[in-house]
């Protein structure tokens, strides 16, 4: 097409060979999402290394009406990061704006620019002796800018918060290229608006964030890392409560998963440890810290657990007694994801419901799968103590997963809207993307809806930004999956 | 005026007499703002009872072509809450939406209406064991919707942050009367754009907030509170640092103040127990918390106050021995805004910078003043562990507080340019109102108001929700005080 020559001339004229590829092959890569479900062509996937060069790319694709999708380390899962099907589109990639420009023990802060590896920002602040308040699985490869565009949660989301109480600033470059430099490092400041909000969570559908300033905590002086086997979830969260209740913050992680999960992992991911003799139908991983080089956790937790135990609250219980069995039973929760993928992948689902009907919840979906769809298993697993539940469904074997994903599904439906009746939401952090976009539009009412559509045509009157994700456009088809 | 009359037949035809006043005698209280330097006259004040009323009510002002002011406790101190001058307006009160909808000791959340007394909502969260996440000096009058507009701070902001911070869910009369029903309670909710964060800390802006979900947090069951005499910022900073590296979250408060503070305590409020002997500079006030019932907070904190006496840091510590002398050293915090007031007032400013540069920002301010201003004296105190102090200046005898308070005066430029050079805001805590809109236009940048103002108009196109705070419009003309 023409006018992609003219856009191709005018980036080599403009920018140096490093900062952009154009041919098939080397795009590829920056094309397919992390779960492989999306694939559509960009016209061109840029790097810029600078802020201001992030401000030039987004003016260059303003004037040749191309869309922009900014891109971190692509690792989402609802492919919110890679084109969408029918538009023109030029992606950004933030993976050369790298720089951790400032690290600071005092004020607690840490400035980095986008592209920065969140386990590069945690190895950092380890070394002043500080913890990076985010911890997730694919901190080896997601970049900061994604967490912050994502809001991401992962597990320590308890204690910490998700990513958006850890942004105390940002700079991003509008969807017009203006930039705004909001990089502030302050604890407080409230001056009517804190245009920040805007921008953390919002899937990069507002503008492209190239630096952040994010808070510092103090480091953890010890850990006690215990596994409880229980019956139900009901006994999972009484288990959870009465450890909050004792802990509070100092819980830092309160994760769940079943009989189903830890059988995927035996069959798939070698050297499983087991972690009791029994069988039993659902666990507890618990973990509690304290910033107490002194404090004995166990002598503290002791009253709480043996009492769980004596109400047979929980069947059995391991602690771990070192930091290799504190890795073995963090790996068992860890690795449920993985082992899914190699069993063959699960239908995915990520919701959250207040988590005093966590129980009931899972009851009533259980026993409407069993109905609508036979032979069918539930993996759930998750965040308990965020009331964050993963409920996947593996289909049984000879059931194609991508046939279960092309258009909506009763499965997918009855996950859904048994969250939305509970209370609760059909995304609790993985977010919209574009295989989410017609869930929002089916349970969220026309006022939100319509303020979030007035937002975003307010900051980006031309949808250039990420287009297709999130909220659909009146210009724009979408299909839930390719 | 014909039109006036028009609406004040509309209002009693449409509501029952406890939803309004007309007459000035009775407006009057409304009208005038906590800190007396703003009194402008309203059409109405009008007292809805239930959400719809406050959508009937504001689809009754958009008809009247009346601004509207949205109204709590009136404890804030930038006069954000009452009339401007040269508008028609009403007032809308939020006093009789008073309920406490649900309190759950499960999932830790309260569900509650924007007029309940913050003080309230304490006591209904004590009375299950639980925290309320925000404690402030105007707790027994301040309403629940004003914190939630104005994002309060208060005194553990340090531990469990600013009020955004405490909101899980939203229920909002929008500018043109629609309701939205974002009252979710969740820990955890990734839909590409956070609503609620618009109302959050918009200082009523943006829409009437009639209710909110609000975090409960575990109640701790041990308390430690020292007060700690200290040579000089930096000590105090110092101090600071060190027990916060021991404790992180569980240092709940660390408050600043100083020997002029303590002089106006002395002199103008009775039976003023003083702390120490000696005299000294500046005082720290630092209280620990544990959820832990057995934990001994003197005995993990004895190792690093001795250090802090040894190596010079601290000049002289009290720690209190019981409840009662744990009050009396918090009245000696709380009790200086009220002997500043006694003494006469002071000329108030609300800055925060990054902790590490407070003792040359303290530095650089004094020694302006001093020159500038010969005669006037700082009495600093705040929040120091948020970066947080009001620089309030102290004129001297015969100097009239209104005469500084009638237009931009230089102390005031002094300290908020140094504060704005040192990487930190004017406004950390008590927001813009009408009293901070100059000070707001002359620091912050193109692009940030341009943003501001381009989300004001999507959401309130005709500019009717407190119209002349926070931003200046083209059709306002406000003054900085009357």
């Amino acid at each position: 097409m023409k006018k992609s020559k003219e856009f191709a001339e005018a980036l080599t004229s403009s920018f140096a060979p490093a900062a952009y590829v154009l041919n098939e092959t080397e795009r590829r890569p920056y094309e397919i999402d992390w779960r492989k479900l999306v694939d559509q062509p960009a016209e061109a996937v840029l790097f810029p290394s600078t802020t201001q060069e992030v401000s030039d790319m987004v003016k260059l694709c303003q004037k040749h009406k191309l869309a922009i999708v900014p891109q971190g380390g692509r690792t989402g899962l609802v492919a919110g990061a890679v084109p969408v099907q029918g538009i023109p589109q030029v992606i950004i990639n933030t993976r050369r704006l790298n720089q951790i420009r400032n690290i600071d023990a005092i004020n607690n802060t840490v400035e980095l620019e986008s592209g920065v590896i969140l386990q590069t920002a945690q190895e950092a602040a380890t070394a002043i002796d500080r913890t990076f308040p985010l911890s997730l699985a694919s901190e080896g490869s997601c970049q900061i800018g994604g967490t912050i565009a994502t809001n991401a949660g992962g597990i320590h989301v308890l204690s910490y918060g998700s990513m958006r109480e850890q942004v105390l600033g940002l700079e991003v470059v509008l969807p017009d290229g203006r930039i705004w430099n909001g990089l502030r490092r302050l604890r407080k400041e409230n001056i009517g608006m804190d245009i920040k909000q805007l921008f953390i969570g919002s899937e990069g559908t507002m503008g492209i964030i190239t630096a952040a300033a994010i808070r510092l905590l103090p480091r953890p002086k010890k850990t006690l890392t215990m596994l409880a086997a229980v019956k139900a979830p009901d006994f999972a969260l009484e288990t959870f409560v009465r450890i909050q209740n004792l802990c509070g913050a100092d819980l830092t992680s309160c994760e769940y998963f079943t009989a189903e999960g830890l059988k995927l992992l035996i069959d798939h991911i070698p050297q499983t440890a087991l972690p009791f003799t029994d069988n039993h139908p659902a666990y507890v991983l618990l973990e509690v810290m304290s910033l107490d080089s002194s404090a004995d956790l166990f002598a503290r937790l002791e009253p709480v657990l043996e009492t769980l135990l004596a109400d047979k609250v929980v069947n059995d219980m391991v602690v771990a007694q070192s930091e290799n069995q504190r890795l073995a039973l963090w790996k068992l929760r860890e690795g449920i994801s993985e082992a899914e993928k190699a069993a063959g992948g699960a239908l995915k689902h990520d919701i959250a419901v207040p988590i005093s009907v966590i129980p009931s919840f899972i009851e009533a979906v259980s026993s409407e799968i069993m109905r609508i769809a036979p032979g069918y298993k539930l993996n759930v697993f998750g965040h308990l103590g965020d009331g964050n539940l993963h409920v996947n469904i593996v289909p049984p074997e000879g059931v194609s997963l991508s046939d279960l994903y092309s258009g909506s599904n009763p499965i997918t439906s009855c996950v859904e809207k048994n969250a939305m009746k509970a209370g609760g939401t059909f995304s609790a952090e993985h977010g919209i993307g574009q295989l989410r976009v017609s869930s929002l539009m089916d349970y969220h009412d026309s006022v939100e809806l319509d303020l979030m559509r007035t937002i975003k045509k307010a900051i980006d009157p031309s949808w250039m930004i990420n287009p297709g994700k999130v909220l659909s456009h009146a210009n724009q088809t979408h299909a839930r999956h390719r």
